[in-house]
């Protein structure tokens, strides 16, 4: 039977891959990744470990992808991996954790490929380490989201948003007003990483590779 | 200056270290973990990239770990790492998902010596991976506690729950009653690994390395 892994190649420092992500990509013929204008950044990540392989960039189209699109990149793929051979769909983060790799797997058919997920460190980890921010203490909960709803907010003791940038500053005034202390990072893991805790500053940012951490005031 | 490398070692297996972390246990000479009886699930999963280190458990009191202790800890990292040298602080998971390490941090000083982070994979995580089952897709909410709070239930699209040995069965009802599937899952990672979905056999199994995924049943 045909394999695939699904490999999380981290926030971007190749340094956070794994020894397993690396012996997956080892054992692999062919590389996939989302075709981002001929580039990807989970491959940029991975470049030292597959200058040998082939590499199969997958196009997606602009704005709304939809099922058939899914469909067709689960296509390609079970084409391109060889009978009984082994491939690898890299993926920034994690897989499990707002990727494209999810909406794939749910179309690659279980009796036709094997996959096994390969986890990765997730940026806002990634920058919960760098900024020393703990993401929860005893007791504490943590909430992960693409989108703030201010309704439960006083549930939450941290918090990671990722995808800021429409919405920033209703965002930052949300969290202002029910008590939470925020940072801004850019580019986390990279050399050119930024934290930012000014609120002028970072509203006037538009780096898409951001997110921000908040956490309450108080301690329990 | 002195300096200490916080590296997370992940779930237990030892190929889920990331690159990073071994390279920051290679440049050390000291390495520390909690002592657990002698022993130490952290220590363990490092244990081929440390033969020739100096090892030292540290003692924390059996029930309420106080100021005081965490205060001890950083001392005697402290006083055990040369100077200018380097030592590494080995914990399960990640450095900063309810580690022990976030407590000794603090007491540290950061005059006295420089700390970094290197993460780890964290179990929620590697559960999600091994059954795969996506922490969140496009426009979910995730949250992880280590204590189920009702209240919010319906906010939510996933979530993990961690140490959820005194109060599974309360754990179980209540996300029944919000429509939430959940699977159980002991020694994610290890080859002793197993995910459990029947209700009986969870509430029967009484393994301390264990946690709870849950997800919405219905999807939006």
């Amino acid at each position: 039977m045909k394999k695939l892994y699904a490999i999380g190649t981290g926030p971007g420092d190749k340094e956070l891959l794994t020894l397993k992500a690396v012996k997956a990509m080892e054992k692999s013929s062919v590389i996939f990744a989302p075709n981002n204008n001929g580039k990807n950044m989970a491959l940029d990540t991975a470049k030292d470990f597959i200058t040998d392989k082939k590499i199969v960039l997958i196009d997606f189209p602009m704005g709304e992808v939809k099922r058939k699109d899914y469909k067709e990149a689960a296509e390609i793929i079970l084409k391109k991996i060889p009978d009984d051979g082994k491939g690898a769909f890299l993926t920034i983060g994690d897989p499990m954790i707002y990727s494209t790799f999810i909406y794939i797997m749910e179309e690659l058919g279980k009796d036709k490929i094997e996959t096994e997920v390969i986890n990765g460190i997730p940026s806002f980890l990634a920058a919960a380490g760098s900024m020393k921010i703990p993401l929860t203490l005893k007791g504490d909960r943590f909430m992960l989201c693409d989108e703030l709803d201010e309704d439960t907010l006083e549930k939450y003791d941290s918090m990671a948003i990722l995808k800021t940038l429409r919405s920033k500053e209703n965002i930052l005034n949300t969290l202002e007003k029910n008590n939470f202390q925020y940072s801004y990072i850019k580019k986390v893991s990279f050399n050119e990483e930024k934290i930012i805790n000014n609120k002028e500053e970072i509203l006037n940012d538009k780096n898409y590779m951001s997110l921000i951490l908040a956490r309450k005031k108080e301690r329990k």
